[in-house]
């Protein structure tokens, strides 16, 4: 909303337009510079709610907001639509795929993760990743696709069984929700298909799922999931996935091969490749290393942000969780660093504040740790409770009034009528 | 809503789930028949909508319904998804891509059409048809890589031009709608950007828009696109299609090169090749010749409706237009044949009730001739009286509450904040 600072402003290219660049972006509104966001799609996607796009529950325009409305009235904020080839940081610009280079004076590396595979054998080429509206929207024709298969063909050879590797929130979500979906859809549109032909399966390496939840609450999940007809199947590596299924260790030294029509991977994600193609010190995981204010060692005029960078955790230990709240803390705390670097200020470290973890298993039924503002406590919510904090906070967050309005139209829509909303394939 | 039918009910097959398809299916839940609709798509297109999935205004999902939700508590109602590859009349069998073999007591054809480039060289690489549901989102996506392109190119070169061929309804509503997104879009995201820069074309080869309408309402369209920026070109013809723009006549001998970013096909539609493989007689337009009761010639069990069809006009010359209206009246007839056939009665022939036509300009301009209950006589209509009248049957014809519910919301939204809801592009 402020007028156009001077001309020979000092320049902000923001790598990224997830949620860490877009609050640096809206940050950076009020601080005397030119910035530019750099994205290669011209929509910032609401990568929580994607697991229901892949579902059939929202449309994949509810949860995507164009960059450029962010735009408006904004005449000091400029976006390109673009790849980022690599970062030259003694040169201080940033090279685009079609060969502009971008001076900065100033630049915030936030160009979130990619899949991690984890070098299992075939996962990259047979699993479905969910990372992207593409990916959402490629999980959602390939589960429709199974049905209409397994009508002409018969669901032999498990065609109709599917597996989510990773048993952390997204992985959970996409259990519940491809749950709840194949028993409406199997007994509403499905008539002639058998219910019990197929199954989905729920893979976690790990003791429990929910690894960063308090236990009563994961043992909850697990509960609801089982209810609503997925298997779990914890302390289970997968050793490999196929265009069949995928093969999981049971035992010390015996493998299965499970047949599946659709793995769905939610196992992790690594840094993205910007990373790696910009001679930046990185993390044994690829993720950029940060200094306590954020920026990169060396370079203060650098910040790394978000699922690229390794934030520090309050307390020291792993770097915070590839999540959307260290995303967005961590741009505004870059763009208060701008700021207070203009003015001559020192840095300032970086203080994480945990505002809590929620997931949801389906319908009126959730599990979340909120912390309370007073004390700082987590909260426990399960069940009705947390689903509706999990409703209420995501409409919060959404961008874009439209957004807000069209998901809260699907979610009323589903809940009262007790079916899915748009559940259509398109592209492809 | 019909309980099961007797296991040795006659077998009806619906070839395509369009307006037509979809139309008999509904009418022949009342029938004691089994009937299966085959479809390449699993969903049902709102076609008349498909310019404002286009130009950002809808959701893809908000004009696609999935045919099997028309299944629930049908019991004699099923889908296959698939492609036709030919009709085998002779042994009333219809064998779809995968090999699958479907008999058949009654035939419904309701295939639809292909887009109609008519021989002109380059149509087909180069321009961008508006048929499919897939047509419409390539449309958007190239309609922004656009704007983008001329961000970092500069707009030289008519890269921000577009040419919409076929001054039809669908090419009217096209550049109307395109003028009003282009001018509100360059003012609110691309402010970098010249608003003289680019241009919307509407060219015609005869000489007034709106072939169908009476004169005063096609010079109103006319004088309403001039006035929201688009240049009409009556009288023209294209003679190629190249990657960076088409080729039009400009008198006798002349032509002239205009460069183009963008080139939307909407001069017609021949019918789709399952015609054609089928030996059925076909007229020289491509279209399946029917008897008076739309059954073929010689096969009183093989009906052909909708734009497929050369279904006859009640005074006889030209058959029917390719619009929703004969599609779906013959959906219907075709439904009343085959249950009078089940009762020994004799053939009727189809009478068609028009009841009028519309087309849509821009925010609260537009033309509709609406037939009159009593009289059938024509009423003329124009501006905002046409424009709610145009709104209100959109709505009313749509598949499924969800999908009335979001596009009211949609048009509601754009209507107040007068700008457009989703316009993301995803996928390719």
């Amino acid at each position: 909303m402020s007028g156009a600072p001077p001309e020979n402003s000092p320049r902000v290219v923001i790598l990224g337009a997830g949620f860490g660049g877009i609050a640096a972006a809206r940050a950076l509104a009020s601080v005397p510079v030119h910035t530019t966001i750099v994205d290669r799609n011209y929509y910032n996607t609401f990568q929580p709610l994607l697991y229901q796009v892949a579902t059939g529950g929202l449309n994949a325009g509810d949860v995507a907001y164009p960059v450029r409305n962010l735009l408006r009235r904004r005449h000091a904020l400029d976006f390109r639509w673009g790849t980022v080839e690599r970062v030259d940081a003694d040169k201080r610009a940033v090279f685009l795929g079609d060969g502009t280079e971008l001076r900065y004076d100033f630049l915030i590396i936030a160009t979130g993760a990619t899949i991690n595979y984890f070098g299992v054998p075939g996962a990259a080429e047979h699993a479905q990743a969910i990372y992207t509206l593409d990916d959402a929207l490629a999980v959602r024709r390939r589960m429709f696709e199974q049905f209409e298969h397994a009508v002409s063909a018969g669901g032999e050879g498990g065609v109709l069984n599917v597996v989510i590797v990773g048993g952390g929130p997204t992985g959970v979500e996409m259990a519940g929700a491809l749950a709840e979906l194949r028993t409406l859809i199997l007994d509403s549109s499905y008539p002639s298909l058998d219910p019990q032909m197929g199954s989905v399966l729920l893979v976690e390496q790990k003791e429990a799922l929910l690894g960063g939840f308090e236990g009563p609450l994961a043992a909850y999940a697990q509960r609801e999931l089982t209810r609503r007809g997925v298997e779990v199947r914890l302390s289970t590596a997968v050793r490999e996935v196929s265009a069949g299924g995928l093969t999981i260790n049971s035992g010390e030294e015996a493998s299965t091969f499970l047949p599946a029509g659709l793995v769905v991977w939610a196992a992790g994600v690594a840094a993205s490749s910007v990373a790696a193609s910009s001679e930046l010190a990185l993390t044994a995981h690829g993720r950029i290393e940060v200094g306590p204010n954020l920026a990169i060692p060396g370079r203060p005029e650098v910040f790394a942000i978000g699922d690229v960078a390794a934030t520090p955790a309050p307390g020291g230990g792993h770097p915070l969780a590839q999540l959307a709240q260290p995303a967005i803390q961590g741009g505004h705390h870059a763009a208060r660093e701008i700021s207070a670097a203009l003015s001559g200020a020192q840095p300032t470290p970086f203080s994480y504040k945990d505002k809590g973890i929620m997931a949801t298993i389906g319908r009126r039924s959730a599990v979340a740790e909120i912390a309370l503002p007073a004390t700082r406590r987590l909260l426990p919510l399960r069940g009705t409770p947390a689903w509706f904090a999990w409703l209420g906070l995501h409409i919060y967050f959404l961008l874009g009034g439209r957004n807000r309005a069209a998901v809260l139209l699907n979610w009323a829509w589903r809940y009262v009528s007790w079916r899915r909303g748009p559940r259509v394939i398109v592209g492809g």
